[in-house]
């Protein structure tokens, strides 16, 4: 439970100063910065397709390792576009805090 | 801060125990584990597509609202898979640890 | 053979007349229309997460259903964006003529 | 017209020889094989994620690249589990012929 709290927190901030740092050559955050948003857009996009193929047919290791690459370039997304994490949780607690994670049943299931 | 660890840590327990309910009636969480891993798998995907278009077209609350999706559901899909939140950010923090953010580079930028 | 060119030609003829239509209520692709690229592009998203979900844990027939979805929504896609197919098979027709398929395999294998 | 005949027929028959070869070092397509079903599919996946970027954010060349590739990787995958695209081509035929292209939004729109 510690962990969550210190390694999405810690990310997220490592990833707002990547962001922010301007040489392209500093980091692989620095680097999608300056390919744009539809470049991050798209690294997310493929994770997410590498995550399922990795649950159906893949080993729990290769899950494991693609989950932690959703995270990450969803973190890398949302800053990108000056989101914080926050404001994403908040959602999520005011699902579960109306209607419960059932909510999401009347929309889309 | 505290919302990250509280938030997720909930949800995932929340998860894991209607995952373990049995009635798929009983609620969205249910219904999808009675409809298997491969549609747990496609709402990922789906709600990871939505996420982009709306990061490439659409409002601020729209990208918060698909990113919420893509977070619930990848929870969903790892507790489908028993895999712990908890081994995921394991990882992120030994990628980070070893050869930081920026060992991503090397693999596949 | 004889199928492909009749098939494609004229589901591509018939979204064009309906991407032109006007009148959202009148198909189902006007309807995707009205509602803009953003919906147009989600769709497409989404249908190719349903062809590799059933590529992968689903029946034959499944899977037909989902590469004609697939095929349907890029037709769309296309069609909205004023993109002849014969452009993307020429592109195709190009790869083959000089480099073989296998020039694929310099760019992204 | 003409060309979506002898284009996809063409492309098929090609992607079934190489499929068949055995030799992954033969092609791309070869070497797709020799990876199996799961890389396939993510190629899929990705290919339709850059297309959908690439509608929405990208030049009308990239869109027109990243259909070709959209494409070619469905026949792969259509290949690679026997499914030829006539198969998939009637399926588009009979939701016209019974109720037309409209039948979809019964079931999705």
């Amino acid at each position: 439970m510690r962990r969550i709290m210190d390694t999405l927190s810690r990310l997220e901030n490592t990833i707002a100063a990547r962001l922010a740092a301007g040489d392209p050559g500093a980091s692989y955050v620095a680097q999608l910065h300056a390919r744009g948003l539809p470049v991050i857009a798209r690294k997310l996009g493929e994770e997410a397709v590498e995550a399922i193929v990795a649950a159906l047919s893949g080993s729990r290791e290769e899950l494991v390792g693609e989950a932690a690459d959703v995270l990450f370039h969803l973190l890398v997304m949302l800053g990108e576009q000056g989101v914080p994490l926050d404001d994403v949780l908040a959602e999520l607690d005011r699902r579960e805090g109306t209607s419960g994670i059932d909510e999401k049943a009347s929309r889309s299931a």
